[in-house]
C-alpha cells in the first residue's frame, strides 16, 4: 500500500453515519486493491472535546470544530459529509467550490432547491461527487441490478418496495432531530423512503415518473429530548410537536411502464430494518429484504424462488471478502461505497449514485409530499 | 347423523368453485358436529350432459339445466351460487324470494347496484345469506382476527395486503371469461382484490374508508378462447380486447385510523397464490401468506415474529381435524365456511360475511375504480 | 361414475387412521378418474355402538364388531387395516387368504417375523397388498423421487432425515397405547422412524444397509390412561412403565454409498410434525419438511435452493386438484394412496410400497434396535 | 484511546484466518471500550515478500519470517496463531513459555497429545490463552447460551448440530492442505466438526460423553495442487491421495442426559456454510443456522418458533454496533473474540474457550475417530 498515492479524507459529523463511514475508510484498503490510499486526515465536529474523543476512537488523525476549516485544509482532498440533511447543501457546495471531491450522506438535501444547487455545483466543479445510498452496495442488491441489466426479468411489470422500522412506536420515545422538519426535512419519507426510491430506480433502471401518496403522523407530540438521538428523555413531561411524517405510502408509475408501490414507516412493530424490494418481470422476479441481507431470491421463468446466498466469488463485491456462506453485515455496504468512490476519483469516471441521482430521488419525495397535500392526486415527478 | 334434520342443497355451476364447494358439502359432516345434515340434492348446469357428468363425479343426486328449476324445487332449502359474477344478483334474489337460504361466491356482484339489490332482497327475505369469502376460514386468518379482537395488537397503524398471482403473464394466454368485463365485472380487482379488502376489514374489524388507486392492463389483446377457463386456444390467431384490469394498486385509510395498502395482480411472476396480509399495531403485529396457509406469524411487543403452526386443538377449526402439525389445504376453507353457514341456518344467527359485508367490499372496489379513473384522487368509499 | 365397476371396501379400525382413510375413500372419486368405483361397504370396530356412530359419521354403509366377519363378507373385496400394529399380521394374512386385496397401515408389523409372514401371505395370494406409507404421496416427496430418478442430483452422498414431534414432552401425558411395547412394537422408532426410513429409501432408490443407533426413554413412568389415545387421565396418580423408546437416533450407510442420519423423537419441543428429509448429491440437493408440505427445496449445480410450490399441473397428483398455489393438506396424501392402490388393483400392477417394502423398513428398525442394544455397533440390515 | 495501556500483538500466518484476525485487531477499538489498546506490531510469514505485502495491506507494523523471532520480540505481548493445525502446539507452547498471552485458531491441535501439551503449558505459564472457536461469539449463539443458562429450555433432551459445506463436491477440486492428514489432522471432522462440538458444549453447558461415528472419504484422489488453498491446479493430471475424511457423522450422549447428533461434511451441495445447531428442552427449544447468522429461533413452552433478530441493544455484543436490524457479518465474530480476550488479559480472568476447552473438543474428535475405526461402537470420550 505504501507505493500508492495517498489521498486525504476529511469527515464532517461523527454520530451514527460518521461511525460507519470511519469503519469503511479504515478497512477498505485491506480488502480491495485500491487505486488510491485514503488517509483519515481530519474529523470535524462542533464540540472540540467530543470530536477529539471520536477521532481517537475512530482513527482520524486530527480534528476541526468548524467544517469550513476542514474544507480549507490542504491535506483534505475528499470531504465526507455525515451531518443531518439541513447542512448538506452548504457544506457540499463549499467543498466542491474548493476543488474537493465530495461524498454526501442521503437524502441529498432537505429540499429540491438545495439539491438543485448541489447538482449545479457538482457540474461546475472539477471534483467528483456521490450521494451515499449505501443499499446499492449490498451485494444482493447489486446482483439484482445485474440480473435486470442482463434481461433475466424481461419487461418489468411491478416494483414493490417497503422500508419498515419500529423504533418510534412507543409514544414516549422522545422528539429527536429526525422527528423535526427543520432538521430532517421529512420523517420516514426522507430518511428511509429515499432509500427505497433510489433502490427501485437503481435495480430497475427506470425512473419513478408519478406518484399518488398518503402520509401520516400517528403520534403528534412527544417528550422533548436534549437534541440527542437517543431516548434520553423518555418520559419527560415537556412535550413538543412532531413535525414530520411517521409513515408515507405511495403508489406510482415507472418510466418503463411498471407499477410501483412504496411504503416507509417507523411504526411497523417487529420490523427492525426491513428494507425490502420485489420486482416482477415478464420472464422472472426477484426479492430482497435487508433483514436477511446476504440473500437474494430469484425466480426464473415462473418457477419457484431460489434463495441465492450472495457470497460467491463472482457475486458483486463478495470475492473480496470470505469464502462462500460467510456473510457480510451492514457496515460493508459502506466499505463498498468508499471503494467505488475512490475508483471513480482515481479513474475520473462519474461516481454512481451521482448528485443528479440524489436530486432525482428528492424530486420523487417532493412529488410525494405534493400529492399527499393534494388529496393523493397522481402527481408527476418534476423533470429538470 | 341419521337422527339429524336433513337440509337439501342445490348448487348452481360446477366449474372450479363448484368442485370445491361439492367437496365441502360432502366432507363437512364427517368432521364437524352439524346441527343439520346437508343433502346434496341437485346440481344445475346449462349443458345436461356436462352437468350430469359433474353430478355423478361430485356426488349430487340430480341435475337441472335451468337454475330457476333448481330454485323452485321443494327438496332444495339452500342455494349455493358458484357461477361467474354477472349472474349472482339474479339467482340470489330469486332464491331469496323463493324462501331459500343462499350462499353466494364472491365478489357478491359485478356492480354496486346489483349488490345493493341483493342486500335488499336478503333483508326482506326469511332465508339466511352469506357471501363466500373463504379466506376468512383459513384457520390462520381466523386466529389473526381473534388476536386483534383480544387486543393483542393494540391500536392498529398499518395494513399491508397483497394478492399476487402470475397465471396470465404469458401474453399468449387466451381471453378467458375472467378477462372480460361483462362477465367478470373487473379483473384482478374483483377476483382477488375483493379477497384482500374483505380480509383486511375482517382481521382488523375496521372498514376501508377511502382509497387512492392505480390500475393497469399490461396486455391489451389476447388470443380468443372458446369460453373455457383454460388456455385451450393458446396461440390462436384471432385476438380480442382485454377489458379488465391486470393489476390494481391502492392505498387508503381504515376507519380506525390505520393506513392500508393493497395490491392485486396476475402479473407477479413466481407468485402463485400469494394472498398476504400484514397488520402492525402499537403492541404487536401479525403476518400471513396463503402460500404457507398453515402458518401465522405473530409479533408481541416488538420482539421477533413467532411462526405459529395453526394446527393446535384450540386454534380455530383445527381441533376438528388432525393432530398438531398435520396441515390443512385450500379446500378446507370451504368446509369451514359451509359448517358456519349451516350453523347460522340452524340457529337463526346472521351468517358472516353477510351480503352487507359483500356490498361493503363492492363499494371499496367501486371507489378504487372511480379513483383510478380520476387521477388517483383519494376517493371516499360510499356509505349506504 | 355409475358405469364403472364397483369394488367393496371394508375398513378395520376407526380412530385417527380410520378417520383419514375414510375421507380418502369418500373423496378420491371426485378428483381422480378411477378404474374402479370404491363402495364404503363396512366398518369393523369392537364396540357396536361406537362403530355404528363412526360409520354414520364417516360414511360406511354397515358395521361389524369382529374383523373376521368383515373379511368373510362377499361385498368386501378390499380390506383396509387401520388398527395398531399388533393386529396387522393376523388380519392381513386372513384377508389375503380369503382372496381380498389388502391395504395396511404402517409399520407393517411389530416384528420382523410378523412382517415376514405377511409378505409370505402376500406372495401366495391373488390379492394385491400395500403398506400405507402415506408420505410417499406428498406431491413434494413424489417430486423429489422424480428428480432423483431423472438424475438431477447425480451421485447421492448424504441423506438427512428427521421426524420431530413434541406431544409427550409433558411427563404427565398419560401412558397411551403408543407408549406400550406390546401394542405398538416400539415408540418413536416404529411410529415415525418407520416413515423416514421408508422416505429415505423411496426418494433415493437405495436401501439402508447398516446402522449404528442410540435410543432413549426420557420419561420412564407415566400416568395410567384408560386405553384411549388422548390425555384423558392426565395427572392420574397411578403410574405405569413406558416400555418403548421416546427417541431413536441412528446413522448408517445406503446401498449406493451415501451416508445417512435419522432421528425420530417425540421430545422435540415446538416441532409438531416435522417429517424432514434432505438429500445431497454430486449435482444437486433437495430438502423437504412436512410442516410446509406444499414446498420442495431444490438446488441445482451448487446454486441456491429453489422453493418449489408443488402445486403445478405437471407435479405429481397436483393436477387433479386446484390451480397453482392452492395447497393440499395432510389428508390428501391418503387420497393419493387410495387412488394408486385402486389403480394397481384394477391393472394388476404391483402396488408400491409393497409388503416387501414394509418388511424392508421393519428389518431396518430391527437393526436399529439390535445396534442400540449392542453398544451402538454398526449392524447390518438383515437381507431376506 | 491514547491514554490506554498499549499491548503489542504478533500474528503468525496471514492466509484466510490471518486476514480476518487482522480486521478484528484493527476494528475492535472503534466499537468496544477496551481495557488495553492493541498495537498490531508484527506479522510472521515464511516468505518475506508475501509477509511484507500482507502486513502492508492488513496493517501490521513489521514482519518476521520465523515465528520464533516474533515470539522473542519485546514489543509482542500477545501471540495470535493463525497457521494450520500441525504447528499450533509448537508455537503456542513456545509463546506461553516466553511469557506471552496466546490466542490460537481451532482446532487446538491435530492430536490429543499435542493438545494436552498445550494445556499443560497454559497451566504452567503466566500468560492467558484462548482457542478461537469464533462461533461462540456470534451474537445469536451467545444469546442461545444465555437462554439455556437462564433455564428457559428446561431439561435438555436433544442437540442436533450440523456443519454443511460443499466446496469439494467437484472431484477436480485439488488436493489442498486441508485435505492432507499430516497438515490438517483430519478433514471435515477437525475443521468444521470441531466447531459444532464446541458449540453444542458451549450452548448446552454439557459435555459430549460418548459417541458412535461413521466417516467417509467420497473422493479418494484429487489433482495435486501447489500447496495453495485455492483451486489453482483444477484439472491437473497428477493426482494425490486424500488422507482425511470428507464427512463425519456421529451420534452421542451429553453429560446431562441429552442425545446429540452431529454431521460435518464438505459434500452438502448447495449448503455453503450451514453451521447449525438446534436444542430441544423440556420447556423450550432454539435453533440457529450461520447462513442466517443474525437470527436465533426460539420456542417457549411448545408454541411456535420466534425469529429473533439478534441486533437489539441488550443482545450479546450487539449494543456496540448499529441500530436494531442492521446485521453483522462473519468477521465480527472475531472482533468479539478479540475483545473478550483483551478483557481477560486485562482483568486476569480466565479466557473462554480455554485451551482446556479446546482439548475437550479434541478428545471428542478423537473418540469419533476411534469409534469410526471400531465398527461405530459407542466410544467414551476420554477424561483427563
Amino acid at each position: 500500500m505504501s507505493d500508492k498515492t495517498t489521498i486525504g479524507v476529511g469527515m464532517v459529523g461523527h454520530a451514527f453515519m460518521g461511525r460507519v463511514h470511519s469503519q469503511a475508510w479504515r478497512s477498505v484498503g485491506a480488502f480491495f486493491d485500491l487505486p488510491l490510499a485514503p488517509r483519515m486526515a481530519v474529523l470535524a465536529g462542533r464540540s472540540k472535546e467530543r470530536a477529539a474523543a471520536a477521532a481517537a476512537r475512530l482513527g482520524w488523525a486530527d480534528v476541526e470544530t468548524d467544517w469550513r476549516e476542514l474544507v480549507a485544509r490542504d491535506d483534505v482532498q475528499i470531504v465526507d459529509i455525515c451531518t443531518p440533511g439541513d447542512s448538506h447543501a452548504e457544506i457540499a457546495v463549499a467543498a466542491l467550490r474548493a476543488g474537493k471531491h465530495v461524498i454526501c450522506e442521503k437524502p441529498l438535501a432537505n429540499t429540491v432547491a438545495e439539491a438543485e444547487a448541489m447538482v449545479a455545483a457538482a457540474e461546475a466543479a472539477p471534483g467528483k461527487s456521490m450521494v451515499a445510498f449505501n443499499y446499492r452496495r449490498v451485494p444482493a442488491v447489486a446482483l439484482a441490478r445485474r440480473y435486470v441489466e442482463e434481461g433475466r426479468l424481461g419487461e418489468i411489470r411491478h416494483v414493490r418496495a417497503q422500508y419498515l422500522q419500529d423504533w418510534i412506536v412507543d409514544p414516549e420515545f422522545p422528539l429527536v432531530w429526525r422527528l423535526m422538519r427543520d432538521r430532517a426535512g421529512s420523517g420516514a419519507l426522507g430518511d428511509i423512503g429515499a432509500h427505497i426510491v433510489d433502490a427501485a430506480q437503481f435495480v430497475t433502471g427506470q425512473d419513478v415518473v408519478g406518484v399518488s401518496a398518503l402520509t401520516e403522523t400517528f403520534v403528534k407530540e412527544r417528550p422533548l429530548a436534549a437534541g440527542s438521538e437517543g431516548p434520553a428523555e423518555r418520559g419527560s413531561a415537556a412535550r413538543g410537536e412532531v413535525t414530520v411524517d411517521d409513515a408515507a405510502l405511495f403508489i406510482g408509475r415507472m418510466s418503463g411502464g411498471a407499477l410501483a408501490s412504496f411504503e416507509a414507516t417507523r411504526f411497523a412493530t417487529g420490523r427492525k430494518n426491513a428494507m425490502r424490494i420485489e420486482v416482477n418481470g415478464s420472464l422472472g422476479s426477484l426479492a430482497f429484504d435487508f433483514e436477511s441481507m446476504n440473500e437474494l431470491w430469484f425466480c426464473a421463468g415462473g418457477g419457484g424462488f431460489e434463495r441465492i446466498l450472495v457470497t460467491e466469488p463472482d457475486h458483486p463485491y463478495a470475492g473480496a471478502w470470505w469464502p462462500p456462506g460467510h456473510g457480510l453485515g451492514y457496515e460493508h455496504t459502506f466499505t463498498h461505497e468508499i471503494r467505488d468512490f475512490l475508483e471513480a476519483v482515481a479513474t475520473g469516471a462519474a461516481p454512481s449514485p451521482s448528485f443528479a441521482d440524489g436530486l432525482r430521488v428528492q424530486r420523487v419525495l417532493d412529488a410525494v409530499e405534493r400529492s399527499a397535500a393534494d388529496g393523493s392526486r397522481y402527481t408527476t415527478v418534476e423533470e429538470r
